[in-house]
């Protein structure tokens, strides 16, 4: 990378593989505002929530080299990607790392279940201000127009208000023009679930094999909710911590006396 | 399984995989509480966090039918089981899900990579009281007396008066013998995290890949922690969230005024 310090460094990574449409985006915006450095998975990395790979090798190939701008492919998770950047390919700590711009939802209980935000909240964990984006869209052709805008004024304000210690920033976005965006609210995720369903089909031999597939169930109406703020054309933004403790279940936990 | 309700259905999985010493004792003291169901991964997970497989197939194998427990193999992660045996394997809700015994700590910020503990958040978030058991000793000939008296203490309790609402329970076992351990203390994650290394290695073409490893570093000195009570041998049990909203830093993110 170049040694000019003056410009921000944004690593810059997802989980749909370095060659889909919302990286490519993504990296088109991330440039705007400073030296990027793209590792992302070689391949679709969907689902992998926080999976590292422990139990496999991990391969690197830079892809490209460019004034402001060096990718690398990686044959590992997203999370694999981002601490392979900090740990292997930058010599300093980046400024800012985004994630995405995700094919589809990552809102609700989907946090834990996505690559894409499980980069950014490995960000985090590493103390780099990181956001993740998301469009409301699965199409590998989705339009990411509107995205662009958001990234902009989201990026914008990381930059020069930085992150709150110890989140990083779940960003979905609406998959509607940029003239029907009503605007950014603050969230908190829908307490939701899927309901889920496994095909089963027949392989050529007989045996049985499955496809996963499920329906998101939604009983949370609150509208202070992600699920509410896109459903009313609103850009959701959740702040996502790592620390997992329910402080408020530890005073239940010390009454039922173990040791007793 | 059987249709005696009188007896607690039980659920045990895990990250090691199916043959793994940590899981058979599990099984072992599970079947003294209920009928106990086993759908676990057919090879080592460890390290997959709350991965699903949504790009590729599921099989699913029954490998023992007796009285009292029945098992299962599956090829997909720790959380693709849970999800399995709830949607396909089991024909009414669990009464409790034990996952584990894992062979290594998931203290701390491990609880996010950790199949085991992804395996017990899953069980949480479809309303299941779920508990993830690690004991601090990765040798696959790990000693699990002490953890086996543990899992009694901490399943009688949970069985009589569950688990607080939206969590699961990440227990933690010390490395020595049943009469070393000093009791249970409830604790809080400790803010610690990894400082990774990527050992580069040529294969035979003269390609590098890389093998992830790293270093825990935990600068969080308080007493009321899971690192600290294991460093005194207590078994520490942190109760774990699937809300990642980090519902402090909402107020400081509406002042950012995004749609000015």
């Amino acid at each position: 990378m170049s040694q000019d310090n003056q410009r921000p460094l944004i690593l810059v990574t997802n989980d749909d593989g370095i060659t889909a449409g919302g990286i490519r985006n993504l990296i088109e915006v991330a440039r705007e505002f400073g030296e990027v450095c793209v590792v992302a998975p070689d391949s679709p990395q969907s689902g992998m929530g926080h999976a590292i790979t422990v139990h496999d090798i991990l391969r690197l190939t830079k892809v490209r080299d460019e004034e402001g701008v060096e990718e690398y492919s990686c044959t590992g998770t997203p999370v694999d990607c981002v601490k392979l950047a900090i740990y292997r390919v930058l010599d300093r700590k980046p400024d800012l790392l985004l994630s995405g711009i995700n094919h589809g939802a990552n809102y609700s209980i989907n946090v834990i279940y996505s690559g894409t935000m499980s980069a950014a909240v490995e960000g985090a964990v590493e103390g780099i201000p990181s956001i993740g984006f998301s469009l409301l869209n699965h199409s590998a052709e989705a339009d990411f127009a509107a995205s662009k805008d958001v990234v902009r004024k989201v990026v914008r304000s990381a930059l020069k208000n930085g992150i709150p210690k110890s989140t990083c920033l779940n960003v979905n976005i609406p998959k509607v023009s940029a003239e029907e965006i009503k605007g950014i609210r603050i969230c908190r995720q829908a307490r939701a679930s899927w309901r889920d369903d496994f095909q089963p089909r027949q392989d050529p031999s007989g045996k049985t094999y499955y496809w996963i597939t499920g329906e998101f169930v939604n009983p949370d109406k609150g509208d202070d909710t992600d699920v509410w703020a896109l459903d009313h054309n609103y850009v959701s933004i959740v702040p996502v911590q790592f620390d997992l403790t329910a402080h408020h279940a530890m005073a239940e936990l010390n009454e039922w006396g173990y040791d007793t």
